[in-house]
């Protein structure tokens, strides 16, 4: 292919380190001869389509390097279905900027996306080498080791579920019972990796619950009461997902509004719920945290790993539609197990679209009520550092 | 006095600095010949009357250091009244183990639990140098510049303000507005210090909401859709303290169940309340955050002014003690503006109780909705390195 242009964008929920991906393709794209010029779109494929385009091969060393301890989209993001009237714009802005290369970074829809506008080009004749690239916290991509972004997420998580330990350890004559919310659409992988940090049996987390096995409310409340005879306080950790035998969300909110004003069932933290039970069933005092966004978003918990993977993707992505590669999302895969090693590899993007991989049945305990070494042994090598507390 | 004991407890809730100030009080304790040993109380003063104490002298210093890295109060906190029969029994544990300095590390009820105990003693003729060493996230103390404590807490709320206004800038056309709930028992010291990263008016926050100010719900939705129409998205910080005009909290529960089991009246998140009310009020889709307990325990984002204060309050405390001095808490002075420089100084621990310490009205905007320069002046020097994220 002649000498053309390269245009990226980000989708979906962000990462803290979605724009190391970023940055690895605005890299990439540098150094290659036959891209011109490297754009980014505005918001994902919104941008595009509002031609809202700016140029990146421009960005100064400083700049790349402010770009990378940047967490969220820096280009912004967006969650949009395309019609056939807009595959028909969007073609139209491609010719018109003579991309050839075209990389989205995001998730399941977005590699749906990818496929979509590929084939729509391809059809018509123009030639375009689209890759998807993956990002989410939440390591639930099928086709690959894990995800960009799961590993810091899950340092966030086995970080601060260690300094609520020691909180709820210090407070446990006023406040015994803790309950943390994390994310997770609808598996187990973050919620889990707030074990990653447990060292001995009064280590938080105590419980851990995943969207994986149904959640009983009389075992939940049994697991806490036992816990909490044995050592005084208890820990508990929750996907914000889980749910119930039947299927219902934990949080669901079954009086009062139920639904929001865009028509989506009315969710309250299913932590929160979870609290008021134990204190009414229990009588024991109980609080909850639930970090929310933050977990996508913090740069005060690193993993080094995740950072130079993200990196790593990014600058695959660019080499593997220079290659001629069309249609893939871009894969991580652990090539050695001890000492860790990742490598790279690709799955067609439309295998990617409408599965998510949930936590397997050996990463959880035959209770439910927490995770397996087998786990532990595969989260490990994906973090950062975890700090080592004191107990007097 | 001849060689004697040092007893040191910890109270209230906990600070990601505290252990510094425990570090200080037993370094000190250590370089000090008129102390034999210095021990400390499990749980604060309920250690003491069930006698759960142990010696701190002999830590090494490796341990000192891991100790000065682990946030929550390592020797365990309460929230305890001392009723005259405890006072007997304390008296009695402070002479069996020969107990002529007693340091209590907590807020306003912990200085009156100090003085108690100091005039119990002294009226039988039992001669104690008692001590109160302040801390909390909160800065509600009086008669000082501020508290060990909240440096490294708003080191927190700022740049975590500043990743939520990453995230959210990105997620615009998803989730447009977010409402950030803070800490701040019924001040907004913790919220104010969520504007210490705002470099332009498209950076987060965009609004601070703090309890000086009655909150105003129609004045809030007006607030919000003229920042959203202006710049696409919206960031607000409140305090979780916020209430209207009759005084209610905005978080007030006020159907199905108002009361917890312990009888007191159930909040719900304000933010919670005011992020439903901007979706079904403006029909813009709204998500809120509530770091909850993380601001008082991360260790993710520090203030080096901070740990290095709340070292040298716990070292000056045994100073103080040795010197003869009683009854006092330890304060935190500003020397010199700028550069910054601290000091210390004392005042009588009577004075600190049932006294707290407002944001003064020239630190809040007329409008009520922000903070003012004169606020960011004060708290700069008092935090940690903050972000500086790139826009595109």
């Amino acid at each position: 292919m002649a000498r053309a242009n390269l245009l990226v964008g980000q989708s979906g929920g962000c990462t803290p380190v979605i724009n190391q991906t970023l940055s690895g393709i605005i890299d990439e794209a540098k150094r290659q001869k036959k891209i011109a010029r490297a754009y980014g779109m505005r918001n994902g494929i919104v941008g595009l389509l509002r031609d809202e385009c700016i140029e990146l091969s421009a960005l100064s060393e400083k700049k790349m390097q402010q770009l990378r301890r940047t967490p969220s989209s820096a280009l912004g993001s967006c969650r949009h279905k395309l019609s056939d009237e807009e595959c028909a714009i969007v073609l139209g802005m491609l010719a018109k900027k003579n991309i050839r290369y075209f990389l989205l970074i995001g998730g399941n829809d977005t590699a749906l996306t990818t496929v979509r506008i590929s084939e729509y080009a391809r059809a018509r004749g123009y030639e375009l080498n689209a890759i998807a690239v993956p990002k989410t916290i939440d390591n639930d991509l099928p086709f690959m080791d894990h995800t960009p972004g799961y590993g810091s997420a899950a340092t966030f998580v086995a970080a601060t579920t260690q300094e609520a330990g020691k909180d709820t350890e210090a407070m446990r004559l006023v406040d015994p019972v803790k309950i943390i919310e994390f994310m997770g659409r609808n598996s187990g992988w973050l919620a889990a990796a707030s074990a990653l940090g447990k060292r001995s049996r009064q280590d938080a987390p105590h419980l851990v619950y995943c969207p994986e096995r149904p959640f009983d409310i009389d075992g939940f409340l049994s697991d806490v009461e036992d816990v909490y005879s044995r050592i005084g306080y208890c820990v508990v950790v929750i996907a914000e997902t889980i749910r119930d035998k039947k299927g219902d969300r934990i949080g669901k909110r079954t009086s009062g509004i139920t639904r929001d004003s865009f028509g989506h069932p009315y969710l309250d933290s299913a932590a929160a719920r979870l609290a008021e039970l134990v204190e009414s069933r229990l009588h024991i005092r109980s609080r909850y945290d639930k970090p929310g966004s933050l977990q996508r978003m913090s740069m005060g918990y690193g993993s080094a790993v995740d950072e130079r993977e993200a990196f790593s993707v990014g600058k695959q992505a660019v080499r593997y539609a220079l290659k001629g590669y069309s249609d893939v999302m871009v894969t991580l895969e652990r090539r050695s197990k001890k000492p860790y090693r990742f490598g790279m590899g690709m799955v067609p993007a439309r295998k990617i679209a409408g599965i998510e991989k949930y936590l397997p049945a050996s990463y959880i305990n035959k209770k439910g009520n927490f995770i397996t070494t087998a786990f532990l042994d595969y989260a490990r090598p994906l973090i950062g550092a975890l700090p080592d507390f004191i107990r007097l």
